[in-house]
């Protein structure tokens, strides 16, 4: 039972200390949830309500199917860009509403995702790198940020890249409502203050560190409480300020989407991304809050949590959702013990759209830009860029093209180009592998590269170590580079491959190492092989290569070298 | 000079002696060539005279830019399926002529080739792994064999898959038409005694064995000396059985094709991968050559060669070409000394083209048919299933897969999923990398795997060694399997991790092992090093995570196992 419902496993001996504990965190979460879920369904160019939707039952499946006690689903800001952008270039046809599009998205992105982890593919997320990831999001936060000086504003800003959000604003920034600019640009002075001033002003005036960050939490609650009365009183829709407008009440229906093939194909890569790059987010904070707790995040049950929490989306008017960072954290902070936590969190959020969306109808949208902005803010982090350029070219290309690739042409694009850079170079690294040319450190029984370190070598006996497993890709480099180092060397009689970093050999090697062994015969040199691994040497003996090879394999390199100089008469060292 | 274009280092000290050699070559090769190039060019579905062009320019093209001496380039059976393939997709919609599209696919092969070259960019055809190539050129010889049977025996065949080739054969093959059925299979038959033969017969008479093997290549030539003067006496073609027809008289005019922007679009991909694989021929069928004169191939020269060869046909109405294997062996094996041996065939087709062809008219095409099986027959070769079966799962998946979709959905998609699949396999495998906790051997320094030999181990010290470069696809496999291995010893204090096969760390792993350093601390373990390669460490020196590290980085595994079972009191091994 726990194996398919990890829910189970909580569920047994919980007690009436968790449901305190997981009730409260609901309160907190709940209260920080509804200005985020409404701000994220604008982001993503939907209706308000539909933020609240998917802030309901996703957190009931994800409760039930997810592995991490405390990570908190719902809609996010990169995965809201990412629908945006990819509905907008559906929609554009005009043969499919926004609403349709984006729960046909969280549908595909959830079945992928579920059956992802029914084959145990957690391992794709893995091919997403950290710094990719980085960078993908830093990019993904300034094109929401900008966006959002629009909404901010009242300016109708338009564009899903750098150029055409700029050429966009600057068009039209003149066009700017005061008092929807003093609204918005307010919002985001108080949100700022209370993110950086506000909680150590509590925690000096005596509330505890944790009760005063949770409270700061609660700052866009506490402008919507101030600004909605204020726009209802002074009629500020009458002004021309943007307000959110009339907002459904009720729950979901909970109905199928309706898809046709033709936006199955076209939805199917941006679902695929924007679940991806949702599940490594997640699976990442996932891991953060287990390890503080010692809870184990199981990537593959991840993957049906967040399927499941994508298709319950889906089939209830949401749009695609994931763990977030910024909740999860709050979640844990608030002391929730399990995800019975999440499930309250959705009664409220249930109990908001019930009663609360006739009040939802005055408020400001640049209040709600707000949120996202200093939201968004906190995910813009250069210091990968620089991290990566210390560290090595390879990281650093990837995170800056990337970046530049998301800017410049979308975050569809962007992340493509990210995945795609990093698996290229470091396929490209590999099939130039380092190679060495080892002799013994004195006194030991060691063999390292002639160029780094003091050693002996012998003119009778190459010993070159090399430093990749041995595969398609670089077998002919192999070769190459084999016979630079013997056509130097007249008086060689003996060639010994170190083979302690070859992990792995395939065919094209072994057809590479045949060539080698017969063409070194040719010239009457003998092929030795020494520190073959236990996989490499099953792989080996698979094969007829061990009936070709004129020389020995040997357990060490020390144990070839003492071999191969016994049979030569006198050898001196040269250096 | 010798640096772009090699001809200048041949042609410095080209003597009498060579010219003699070189022309006799070019005689033979010019004889097995005709009817080679018109066959090939029937395959691609254009006019025979582009086969006879495409045999002309290019040949000069590769002679003075190529780095083999003896490689004999020209149209070959697999890129001109691969061209009948493509051009077949975009002259279905009826916009280009088929020759139109042929050069334009030639054009931009040959372009991109050369700015492969140039950019240094040879390694990308290592991505091309030998089973794969194998596997797809089998599989491209059953589909075409199977296609040939069509004109074979007058019966209308069409499509490239097996399954419409075999739907289709079934539906017409009651179409045959008698004489045209007798002439291909009498065809046929005396080929394969010819190959399979009369090379024994010839050298059992006294012809050398050379001699004879050369003989037997003209056995296509024979034919149509007999054949044609029947065809044309016996009024064949009134018959009903399908002739060569009008083959115009004269050279190629030299001339651009039409581009436009769409054929280009349409037709990169498909040119790309013809180039591709006709390269990765090509330099194999070069550097068998070379070996047996000790001559270089450079695979960046090679890109150009072959380049601008295909720019040559392009540019005089033929086709995609590349280096044969089998007009390469008869040219090396007639004695060619140099690349004039290919400047003389090209000026003996010339003179074909400029002669022969009036009675090229009665040539029927089921001789032509005849020609290319039996050539595609040495092309077939299931070997390489059983070989890569028994080595290993990875190798045979690639291949198989490969043929399996070459053969059911054509050849554009069954190379792309050879390489997608053995590049998708191999970071499959790398992603997740063999671990072995290790021990010392018995009197000796060295350290190998617990579960492999027996070695001596302490409950006190871990040592693991990481048999993968550590990168962003296994960083977190690493940190998953270490605490795997860690939380199993109560009494561990120090975790050594052994490096001889790490041969490269990147961003997404520093940061993993930063988290691990972070772990072992808290439960008071230390984290050491043992034998990191220079280009490591040189990474790890760029980091802070020397820094951090809470243990040593030891030189040795046994200097670390020393100095830690030092640090200890009295340590007691477990086995």
């Amino acid at each position: 039972m726990t194996r398919f419902i990890p829910a189970a496993d909580w569920l047994q001996g919980y007690s009436r200390d968790n449901l305190v504990n997981d009730a409260l965190a609901a309160v907190i979460v709940t209260i920080m949830l509804i200005p985020q879920s409404l701000a994220y369904a604008l982001l993503a160019g939907l209706p308000a309500e539909m933020g609240l939707y998917a802030s309901i039952l996703p957190l009931i499946a994800y409760a039930l199917f997810g592995s991490s006690r405390t990570l908190s689903v719902g809609p996010v800001a990169v995965a809201s860009l990412m629908t945006a952008s990819a509905i907008g270039a559906v929609t554009a046809q005009g043969d499919v509403d926004y609403a349709t599009a984006a729960t046909v998205l969280a549908l595909l992105g959830g079945v992928m995702l579920i059956v992802l982890g029914l084959l145990k593919f957690g391992f794709v997320a893995n091919f997403l790198s950290h710094p990719v990831v980085s960078g993908f999001i830093t990019a993904s936060g300034v094109i929401i940020a900008l966006g959002q000086l629009g909404p901010l504003m009242g300016v109708s800003v338009r564009g899903d890249t750098l150029p055409h959000l700029v050429t966009s604003l600057m068009q039209h920034w003149n066009t700017a409502h005061g008092l929807t600019a003093l609204i918005g640009l307010s919002a985001v002075g108080f949100l700022l203050f209370a993110r950086y001033k506000l909680a150590n002003l509590l925690h000096s005036v005596g509330l505890s560190e944790r009760t005063a960050s949770l409270l700061v939490r609660s700052a866009p609650v506490l402008i919507m409480l101030v600004v909605i009365p204020l726009s209802y009183f002074k009629s500020f829709a009458e002004q021309g300020v943007p307000v959110v407008g009339y907002v459904p009440t009720g729950l979901p229906a909970f109905s199928a989407p309706h898809i046709t093939w033709d936006l199955v194909r076209e939805l199917a890569m941006p679902a695929f991304l924007i679940a991806l790059i949702g599940f490594v987010e997640s699976v990442s904070v996932g891991k953060t809050l287990g390890a503080k707790k010692r809870q184990r995040i199981d990537s593959n049950q991840e993957l049906v949590g967040l399927g499941a929490a994508n298709a319950a989306a889906a089939l209830s008017g949401g749009f695609p959702v994931t763990g977030g960072f910024s909740r999860s954290v709050v979640n844990f902070d608030a002391g929730a013990d399990t995800q019975m936590a999440s499930v309250l969190t959705a009664i409220g959020i249930a109990l908001a759209a019930l009663l609360l969306t006739p009040a939802l109808y005055f408020l400001p949208k640049a209040v709600l830009a707000a949120t996202i902005i200093v939201a968004v803010l906190a995910l813009i982090d250069w210091n990968i860029l620089t991290l990566s350029a210390r560290f090595s070219h390879a990281d650093f290309a990837a995170v800056l093209l990337t970046i530049l690739i998301t800017l410049m042409a979308g975050v569809e694009f962007g992340v493509l180009t990210g995945v795609a850079v990093s698996i290229g170079l470091h396929l490209y690294q590999t099939s130039r592998p380092h190679f060495a040319v080892v002799g013994q450190m004195q006194n030991s029984e060691h063999y390292r590269n002639v160029k780094r370190h003091p050693v002996l070598i012998y003119p009778e006996i190459l010993s070159l170590r090399v430093d990749e497993s041995l595969y398609f890709a670089n077998a002919s480099y192999l070769e190459d580079i084999l016979f630079q180092e013997v056509n130097d060397k007249p008086a060689l009689r003996h060639v010994v491959l170190m083979c302690p970093a070859v992990n792995r050999i395939d065919l094209s090697a072994l057809e590479a190492l045949e060539r080698i062994n017969a063409r070194l015969q040719e010239q009457g040199i003998t092929l030795h092989m020494s520190e073959v691994k236990g996989p490499v040497m099953d792989a080996l003996k698979r094969s007829d290569f061990l009936h070709h090879l004129t020389g020995q394999i040997y357990l060490s390199q020390h144990a070839a070298d003492l071999d191969l100089r016994g049979r030569q008469n006198e050898l001196q060292p040269e250096e």
